[in-house]
């Protein structure tokens, strides 16, 4: 098999690995920034790489909408067409297929829903969302699933068997039409907030023997401590040997508890996302960069940040980038928000590794529920 | 004086000069990218430094407005605030006066009229205007000057007059109030498509006896022919030991002609401008990077265009990001424009060391005319 993971460390609960993939090696636990429609918004992939993010993410659903993931196919596959040489892990198209698009029918085979941009039908199948990640290229990829709102037992049931059914037909379809030793194909266990289903669906994706596994149908309205139960129960029933995923999770403090339950990788719009709204990511909690306070503010963002943006310019200066409406100030709130949650997964693999992960996350869990939580 | 010209090549009338000032030499004839509020619209300064770079310009009045010249100088100055610590040219003020606000009203003593942000009633007179810049602390700064109409014989002499009044005043500011060893202060000469009216000016503005020299009210809405015309009959009456700046000129033909005619400095908005339309800029042309006969080009923007985005992004790249308003595209696209016309400057400037100017002007020209203007 083309990938590895290596458990190096654990402290408590907490692990520490390396994920080994054609395009290089993910150290665990690892942020992966988002680059929906094959770009980390408003972040040159140069800086990308000198912030040492190691895996990014792009989405299937906006991808084969545009350009087309023939196109990109005919143009040397998604790494070479957005020039990111490092990992990939594309999503299944499911959460998008699910929440952006309009006068959805779900049946047993498959999605026909019609595209958020021109309104024209389109049909997702297992298959269909395999070949399209067959198509970009990238190092992991995920089943079809369907998510499903997390806290209606028949819903949830439904959408768990429909999601087992279709698990099924993408790695027959992967083993066969794909290419195993480049793409990593990745399960996803559902059963929204209920134990019980938790455990059947991991029991059914773990059967399928799979190089990695994720958590789906969390962080989509369920409480936090709907997440962190849910993690609590399904999380041991996951193999020890194969990286785990908590898709779409990027708050700071969500991050700390689920490494503290035995996530490996998370993925996230929130950094660049709370960029564009002004918004700085910092240890003290969370900063609204055009707040008055800033206007004459000759700190950086955050004293002991090592990114481009705490290094050269003030909070007065991206406070006035933010009034004047500047591109500029999103692209510098991007590269320190990146920052903050790569050196936050980085501190806590560090953490893990010295046995005090527990020490940093009460740390950093105390201080941000008493002050001001960062998100 | 902490501002020397050296006169270091002529070529024709073309000159390659050096500009000294506190914050750096400016090899001449060069293009200034503009920043109009503390940032060159989504380029970081490290990618202006990489880009070559050596003088930008920002503007006086909208930095008054915004955050506000009182502001900056109590963090440090524009240098400081903005983090460029090349040289920096602020305009007066007066094209935007001219240009962006409503309900203006003129006399002899300066220009009432509101601010296009919020409506507020401002009034600007020469003092006022080199007050401002002495705040922002940039290396060069302009006298106060009415921009008029260029074709209207009337109104030009009202403005040509004014104009000479106020550089006077300027002058006597800024030598008694103002540090003349850390900024110099250039004068504009006016007078519209007027010949006899330009030799007025120049004979006035020149009497100042000032660091440099700018002609004013051009690329306003004359002609191509009256823009050179004018040239052609005011650079004879500028001294040699002066370096001269044409305001706002920024087309590639433009740039070459007025080299040809003895101009040294450049600035334009146009290739951030231009970027942000998803319009690329090349030897061969102006391309529209949105169209479909770039969906599945692999080609670089430029073939021999040695910046980030060529060295790195196809034209297939680059037109999804622009189809999906993605802001990486105006990104590349900026970086890209920006390189073109300081390439343009740089080969513009060999050419006249070479001896060679008049052959590489004429390839380019005819290159433009013939084809596809480039802009």
């Amino acid at each position: 098999m083309g990938f590895t993971f290596t458990l190096e460390a654990t402290d408590g609960i907490a692990r520490a690995g390396r994920f080994q993939t054609p395009h290089g090696e993910i150290p665990t636990p690892i942020f992966a920034p988002v680059g929906t429609q094959a770009t980390v918004k408003a972040v040159l992939p140069r800086d990308l790489e000198a912030l040492g993010a190691s895996l990014i993410l792009a989405n299937t659903y906006h991808l084969h909408l545009r350009p087309g993931d023939e196109l990109i196919a005919d143009l040397g596959g998604l790494h070479e067409f957005m020039q990111w040489n490092g990992p990939i892990l594309t999503d299944s198209g499911g959460f998008q297929v699910f929440s952006l698009t309009d006068l959805r029918k779900v049946d047993d085979d498959g999605v026909t829903f019609r595209s958020h941009i021109d309104g024209s039908k389109l049909r997702f199948t297992p298959e269909f969302a395999i070949g399209i990640q067959h198509n970009l290229g990238a190092d992991i990829i995920m089943a079809f699933d369907e998510c499903a709102v997390p806290d209606d037992r028949e819903i949830a049931t439904d959408a768990m068997n429909r999601t087992h059914k279709w698990a099924q037909r993408c790695v027959e379809y992967h083993y066969s039409a794909g290419n195993p030793e480049k793409q990593a194909l990745f399960g996803i266990v559902q059963g929204g907030i209920f134990p019980d289903l938790r455990e059947q669906s991991a029991a059914f994706i773990t059967s399928l023997k799979l190089p990695g596994y994720a958590v789906g149908g969390l962080a989509v309205g369920e409480t936090k401590e709907e997440m962190l139960a849910t993690l609590d129960v399904t999380l041991p029933l996951l193999p020890e040997d194969r990286p785990r995923y908590l898709m779409g999770v990027g708050r700071p403090e969500d991050i700390v508890n689920a490494v503290a339950r035995g996530i490996d990788i998370f993925d996230c719009v929130l950094p660049t996302r709370e960029a564009r709204h002004g918004a700085a990511l910092t240890r003290a909690g969370r900063l609204n960069m055009s707040n008055k306070q800033f206007e004459r503010d000759t700190n950086p963002i955050e004293a002991d940040c090592d990114c481009y943006a705490c290094r050269h310019f003030t909070r007065a200066y991206i406070r006035h980038l933010m009034k004047a409406k500047e591109i500029l100030g999103l692209q510098l709130l991007s590269i320190h928000n990146l920052n903050f949650l790569l050196r936050l997964v980085r501190d806590l693999r560090e953490a893990i590794f010295a046995g005090t992960f527990d020490e940093l996350a009460n740390t950093l869990l105390d201080r941000w529920v008493q002050k001001n939580p960062a998100t």
